[in-house]
């Protein structure tokens, strides 16, 4: 499957030598004649090269139109080698301890001879350029450590993007060794759903509290949770805790069962003291070897890669269709007549749908 | 508004006399040069005549492109004459007595002086050919009452399909005059989220047990209720329906807010014995007068609306791209090698994006 190495040269003065070019993401001249530079990057990754990996990720992130073909090749090169991780959603509202959490999950995994990717999913950081995961000082010791890698939310793309490259960072990391992916999202958005459609399993952290724990979290959350945290569940905390455990163990039960088949468990745990994370993990272990027993786990796969192509192909034609010149100002008209009950929804789609198949020339129906 | 009406000649025999046509609907026939038939019907739909009210819908669900011109004009006439209505979802597991329920509510409807509609969603239909609302003998009393009006899911269509002519349905149902709109799903399937977006109160309808309620309802309805009732609370069950009623309440509140800022309340009834009929409606107003207070009331159908005009684009688009000439056997084999890994899901969605555009001849991007 690997490709010879092509000759490198790398060179301290800029110009490029006769025959061959320089390689803006990693600064080497490389051969005309050798095969193309993503086979470099992609073979350096599967020999876990960390610093290559982050520089296919900003590959695949990048919205140059010259990195979109290499992006692709460098992509479809790891996937063979892609699938081999346990990929794990976490989310939670702000405040609940992820990044402690995730801290302290990283480290039991590392000390269990994981190694552990941990990825972003926060299209809000267009705004706040990575929200999340950015600081990288609330997980200190796994930023440092040799068996983790930490990669925040691209900044500036929109959600469909940041579902894209995270999937495709999912494929890289796996690519490099790594087996075990965390894929964050902050809680309150749509990002959830999408980390949903990407992980095997999914796991909501919540804190100790009278009922309104979950007043920053999105409707439609609790019921994807396949695990339940209550987090913060130490000192004064351990009584609320073990009280909110009760009640939404009590709250789980009368939810309709997830697709599955298995029941979601509601734990206390404490990352700030580093207790409930083993408990946590090896409930986390139990449901993927069961769900890989059922055959679902392999299954659900199948279904997401499904999902996300025909998720990509309503994202394109969307594109198409809205970013078509002038189509933002029939639109504008078209949903105030529409708002003001000038005209039935249905036949201002139609309508709008007419102008772009005129305007798209001869496009046979 | 309104126009003049047309002069109308019916014939027993069947030739058209010179200048008119047979108006297929309604076997009149029409002079050619008077206004285009929708018109009469438009007339008699605002009249309030019920006849009319059913050829009106058989219109808007009929497929033929010879009728859809009709359509969206008799649609576009009776708009300004609708939205007077309060429009309430209403879903629950099979067995949960809706029949029974809609029946008991339409009864107390119609003794307060009120007209009530009820339509149901259910694509389920085109393999049972109407299974919800089909059997009226469930309703005897409000399907001869001439202050009820009742109409069957559509067969044979789409959810997609369903959607747009139930939405229309409602239109019609509310330029005849009618003031109460009960829309009625089958509780399993992706209907209850179209239904979501149509209506301006969901209720849940729940049958007292422990803890498996919810087997037959999908995930995420229980969040989108904004009254649960727990039905067939009469005889043995009232015990084992009020302690549901607990249960139910505790777990509601541990569920993240509604968007619309009401509390879901949790409520026991009795379809069967006309109990808790009259709390339960009295439960809805107050919402709605609430929802109107605040202004959330219009703002949502205004966001209704708009939600439609995409959705009927986002259709629109994907039978474009999923019927075109080939698609079928091309997106087949992407699936397959997107589910074994060979290429990544976006490659693929690209490269069919690519294939249609090319088809589609000089499509200019």
């Amino acid at each position: 499957m690997k490709k010879e190495k092509p000759v490198i040269e790398t060179h301290s003065k800029q110009e490029a030598p006769p025959g061959s070019y320089l390689n803006p993401d990693w600064q080497v001249f490389v051969r005309r004649e050798s095969p193309p530079s993503y086979a470099i990057l992609a073979d350096k990754v599967l020999q876990g090269d960390r610093v290559a990996l982050s520089q296919a990720i900003t590959l695949v992130e990048s919205s140059l139109p010259k990195h979109a073909e290499q992006a692709e090749q460098l992509i479809d090169h790891c996937l063979p080698f892609s699938g081999n991780a346990l990929r794990i959603g976490i989310t939670g509202a702000p405040g609940s301890g992820k990044s402690t959490f995730i801290e302290a999950l990283g480290q039991h995994l590392i000390a269990l001879g994981h190694q552990v990717a941990v990825l972003a999913i926060d299209p809000s950081s267009k705004v706040s350029k990575g929200s999340i995961l950015g600081d990288k000082t609330r997980m200190q010791e796994l930023a440092t450590s040799p068996h983790a890698f930490i990669r925040p939310s691209p900044a500036g793309q929109s959600l469909g993007g940041v579902a894209r490259t995270t999937r495709e960072a999912i494929i890289l990391c796996e690519a490099a060794g790594f087996d075990v992916i965390l894929v964050e999202t902050v809680g309150v958005g749509q990002s959830e759903f999408a980390a949903y459609e990407m992980v095997d399993l999914f796991l909501l952290l919540l804190i100790p509290g009278a009922g309104d724990e979950l007043q920053g979290i999105k409707r439609g959350i609790v019921e994807m949770a396949d695990l339940l945290l209550v987090n913060k569940a130490d000192g004064d905390n351990r009584l609320r805790a073990q009280l909110a455990q009760k009640a939404y163990q009590n709250a789980v039960h009368l939810l309709p069962p997830k697709e599955n088949g298995c029941t979601p468990e509601v734990h206390c745990c404490s990352a700030l003291q580093q207790e409930g994370i083993r408990e946590a993990w090896e409930r986390l272990q139990f449901m993927a070897n069961q769900l890989k027993a059922s055959g679902y786990f392999q299954a659900r796969r199948s279904t997401q890669s499904r999902y996300w192509m025909h998720e990509a192909i309503s994202e394109q034609l969307h594109q198409l269709f809205y970013s078509f010149p002038g189509m933002e100002q029939h639109l504008k008209h078209m949903e105030e007549e529409v708002v003001q009950g000038k005209i039935n929804p249905f036949h201002a789609a139609q309508r709008l749908l007419s102008l772009f198949l005129q305007e798209n020339g001869h496009f046979r129906r």
